[in-house]
C-alpha cells in the first residue's frame, strides 16, 4: 500500500515555519496558518481522509451485522469469523494512519529539529508514534 | 470473567438427544426442538446475549466516534489510542464467544461423543474453535 | 491441523476415575496412575510432544538468528521480518496447545462433571481456558 | 521507553552524505565511511545492540524453558502463560527496533530528501516501515 507522500514544505524551504496540520495535539491557531497553504500542502491523513472515512463506515456497518448476527442467534464460530474480518479491517485503518503519521508528523518533526538544531522535536515524536505503535501490538 | 454456565441436558440425563441451539451451522430442523425446550435449556451465547448486544451497540458508538475524529481532523495519535480501544472491546467480545461456546457447544458434542460411542463429532467442534481462535490470533 | 484425538476413558467407561495426565496443575497423585493406564490412554499433548518440541527447537533456533543478525548489524526491517515469523511460529505453538487442551483437559472435565453432577468442574476448567486464550488475543 | 536518539548529521550538517549504517539493505560500500565515522555518529540500533542481544538472550532462554515445560509434561495453561511471557518479550523487542528504526533510518531518509528534493527516498522508506509494522500487527 502505497499512500500519497509529499515532503513537508518545511524540507523543501529551510527556513520556513512549517503547518503541521494534524500532526499536533494542540491545533489551535495553526488553523489558519494551514488555511492560507493548503493549496500546496499536504497535512497527515487528510488527503486520504474520504478513504479513511469510508473504510470506518464500512466497518460499523460490519459491527453492526455481527449485532444483528448474535441477536438472530447465529452459530458463534460464523459470528467470531464476522469479528476477525472487523480485526482486519481495523488493523488496516490503523496502518494507514501510522504510515501517514510517520511520513507527515515525523518527517515534518525531522525537519524542524533539522531547522532548529533541537533534537528533541523529532525524538519526542517518534517515540510518541512507538507508543502508538506499541498498543495496536497488543 | 465467569460466564453463567450450566451442564447441556445431555449430559445429566444421557439418553436424550441434545438440544443444540447455536452450536450447529445448519439450524435446521432442531428449531422445533430447541423451541419446546427454551424454558429449561441454555444455548450458546444465548443467556448473555443482551450483555453481548449492548458490547456490540458501544463498540458500534467507538467506530462512530473514531470517523468523527477523523472527520474533524483530530491528531493521528489520538486516532490510533481510539482505535485501540475498538480493539480491545472486540477481542473482550471474541473472548467472551470464545468461553460461551466451548462451555456449551463444546462440551455438548463431547456428551454427544460419550453417548455414541462418536469419537469425531467432539474432534470436530474442537478442531473447529482452534481454527477460530487461530484467526484472532492474527 | 488435526490433531490426534482420543475420548478420555472416562467418556467411555463413566464409573472409573479418570487419569488427568497434564490436564492437572497438581499433578501429584495421579502420576501412579497415569502410569499403570498408560497403554490405553492419552494425556494433553503428550501425544505431539515430539512434534512440539522439535517445532520449540525450531524456534529456539530462529531466536538464536535473530540475535545473530543483529550481532551482524543487519538492516533493522529484516531483523523485524524474521521477528514476525518467530511470532507466527509460536502461534502455531500456541494454537496446537490450545487445541490439545480443549479435546483433552475440556472434554475430560465435561465428563466429570457428567459423572458426579457437579457443573463447576467443567465450567472452571473453560474459564481458566478463556482466561489462557485471552493472554495470547493481547 | 525512551531510546538514545541523535539527529543523523546530515541533519546537522546539510551537505554532508550521510553514513546510513543499517539503514540500508545493500550496506556494501557505506561500512568503510561508517567505520570512518563510528565516532561521532550513531547507527540505527547499533546504540542499544547491547540491550537487543542481552533481551534476545533471555527470550531464547525462555524459549528453552518452554521446550522444558513441554518435555516435562507441564500443565498445557502454565505453558500457554509462558509462552504468553515470550510474546510479549518479542513484542517489545519489536518496538525497540521500531522506534529506532524510525528515528534513525526515516529521519536519516527525510534529511536526503530535503537535500537532493528527491521526496521518493523518504516515502520509500515510510512505506517500507508501515509494511514491516504490519507484518507484526498480524
Amino acid at each position: 500500500m502505497r499512500m500519497g507522500f509529499s515532503l513537508p514544505s518545511a524540507a523543501r524551504e529551510p527556513r520556513h515555519i512549517p503547518p503541521r496540520g494534524t500532526c499536533d495535539r494542540t491545533p489551535r491557531g495553526y488553523k489558519v496558518l494551514a488555511m492560507s497553504e493548503q493549496e500546496h500542502t499536504t497535512h497527515g491523513y487528510s488527503a486520504d481522509k474520504e478513504a479513511l472515512l469510508k473504510r470506518l463506515r464500512r466497518i460499523e456497518g460490519q459491527v453492526r451485522g455481527v449485532s444483528r448476527m448474535v441477536d438472530e442467534d447465529n452459530y458463534c464460530i460464523d459470528v467470531l469469523t464476522q469479528i476477525s474480518a472487523v480485526n482486519a479491517a481495523l488493523h488496516k485503518v490503523s496502518l494507514a494512519l501510522v504510515q501517514d503519521h510517520i511520513g507527515h508528523c515525523v518527517v515534518d518533526a525531522a525537519a524542524r529539529s533539522a531547522e532548529t538544531g533541537d533534537a528533541t522535536i523529532v525524538a519526542d515524536k517518534v517515540e510518541e508514534t512507538a507508543v502508538a505503535i506499541g498498543r495496536l501490538l497488543r
